[in-house]
């Protein structure tokens, strides 16, 4: 064992964990590579990680032991019957999964003298030992600095606290985010696609405007923590009007709607609320439930 | 009149307006100034702008005329009275509406002997004046060529080709983006709030963010214009099975589902039309409309 490069351990070698072990091994870690179905070892083994037999054998091989299944019912088939071997080790879990099992996980880590690490990975395979890529970690803070470095092999490690259901949760936000940054994205090619636009010519103008869109993000966010949305820029009544370009520009060329018609509609229960003046960060009171938007 | 500054002429003094007065008039162009309430041209001739009595001076002060007011009903209101005057000169108009109000003035500006641009504006207020904002022009390309170096003190011009609305399909097309990004983000926000995240924590990890789903959309783009939708990346399958994560978080904070259900939806018609191991991509399908997507 390289005191620089520690021994890692993976559990689950399906398109993510493969990536995952390829990148610790490639980096110089000691890595034992574990799976269900043996033959997915191999392609790890011909490039140096080291094959076990058995779950138990690759826990046993590492003081680190990086998890990454189906779901969290194949998590606690594979681990339940090596729970044992775990005691003293630190288990980082990156199958998604919700806030509460990331907490029952933790605790049932715990039971077992093991440390415990949620994890949330924000790429895909070939996104994998990128140091642009951020992962979101959450747990016990000495713990997660104690591993680090190696963690680091994977992508950015982001700490975002020690209540181990916060990956998770910030998980389910960005991809809400992106598929709806996607559907609008698509819904904005098909319309300009209607008339002819490729979507190779118009995306990237709308990957430029995200930048603009970043920056209304940025503005609003301290409007969110202050509960104050002074609409000094653009109000949710403006946003209103302007919407109904978009819905009869969309309409006439047969698109389907639904997108637009909600934003529409939740604009106009912030409207509703009193928020038409507000800046359009006064829409997150409608998010946050019937009870909050009234 | 200066060589290297040509006169150029604002309709429309509200916020817009005297944003794109005032950058062409800080940037050295002799500009002249009209607004229905009068008062509002003060500010901007006090700073050096050239005060004119009625519209019809206004138009008659300049080869280039921009036009900048609430909508096109009041575009019309303002400027079939001069209309005469307007022959020979350049009318730009960044009053914002539907593709079809542009086709329909660019028509009426040729009747009356004026060339047309229709534009649309990418940025609020403050924002006027800096090259990163986009600008977007659509009408002939030689109009368009001749103004540019002084559509440029604007903002950066982009030229989008020689139908009058396909500035204003853009427009409607990146609004909708935008409205999707910001609800997105919100609603993630208010996620991670409900476990007492801040929105300035969470919103510099999802600026980040969209940088990775900008990625995304880059990847896309050339499947939308092949009509293939290779899912070597994620599955429209795997991105059903992984809302339910984020529908489940948010439904037990309490938290209005509408947007999650909605792009479930839409995913779970774009397998039923039989993309479920496509990309994402693949959902343009159905946003095409209910005959495009079966
Ligand atoms: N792919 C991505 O882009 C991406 C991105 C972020 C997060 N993730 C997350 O990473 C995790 C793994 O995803 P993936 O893309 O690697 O999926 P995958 O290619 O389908 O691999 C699934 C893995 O789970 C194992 N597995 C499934 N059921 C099992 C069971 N009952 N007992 C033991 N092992 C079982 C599979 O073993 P066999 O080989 O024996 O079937 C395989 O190793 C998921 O939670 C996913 O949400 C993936
Ligand atoms: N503000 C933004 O962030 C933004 C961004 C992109 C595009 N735009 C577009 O820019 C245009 C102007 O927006 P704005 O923000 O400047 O709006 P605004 O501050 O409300 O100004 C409206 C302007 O229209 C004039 N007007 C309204 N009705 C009129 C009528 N019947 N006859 C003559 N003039 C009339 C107003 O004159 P009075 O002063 O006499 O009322 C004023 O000059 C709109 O099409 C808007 O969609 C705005």
């Amino acid at each position: 064992m390289n005191a620089h490069y520690p021994a890692v351990t993976v559990l689950g070698l399906g398109s993510m964990g493969s990536a995952l072990a390829a990148a610790l091994s490639d980096r110089g870690h000691p890595t034992t590579v574990w799976n269900r179905s043996a033959h997915k070892a191999e392609a790890l083994v011909a490039r140096g990680a080291l094959p076990a037999a058995t779950a138990g054998e690759a826990v046993a091989a590492s003081p680190l032991v990086v998890a990454c299944v189906l779901d969290y019912d194949a998590l606690r088939t594979v681990l339940d019957p090596v729970a044992d071997t775990l005691a003293g080790r630190t288990l980082v879990n990156l199958t998604s999964g919700s806030p509460e099992q990331a907490r029952e996980t933790a605790e049932w880590a715990r039971s077992h003298g093991a440390d415990y690490l949620d994890g949330a990975i924000m790429t895909t395979p070939p996104g994998v030992g990128s140091p642009e890529m951020m992962f979101f970690y959450s747990g016990p803070e000495p713990v997660f600095e104690a591993h680090r470095p190696i963690l680091a092999a994977l992508g950015d490690p982001l700490y975002l606290g020690a209540d181990p259901g916060t990956a998770s949760l910030y998980d389910a936000a960005l991809l809400g985010l992106m598929w709806a940054v996607l559907t609008g994205w698509l819904h904005g090619t098909a319309l300009v696609g209607a008339e002819g636009t490729q979507a190779t010519a118009f995306t990237p103008v709308a990957v430029r405007w995200l930048t603009a869109v970043a920056g209304f993000m940025t503005t609003y966010a301290p409007q969110v923590d202050a509960g104050r949305y002074p609409g000094d820029d653009a109000t949710v009544d403006v946003q209103i009007a302007t919407i109904d370009h978009l819905l009869h520009a969309a309409e006439a060329r047969g698109l389907d709607n639904a997108l637009p018609a909600l934003l529409k509609a939740t604009m106009e229960r912030a409207k509703a609320a009193g928020h038409g003046s507000d800046s359009y960060a006064s829409v997150i009171e409608v998010l946050r439930g019937p009870s909050a938007g009234g």
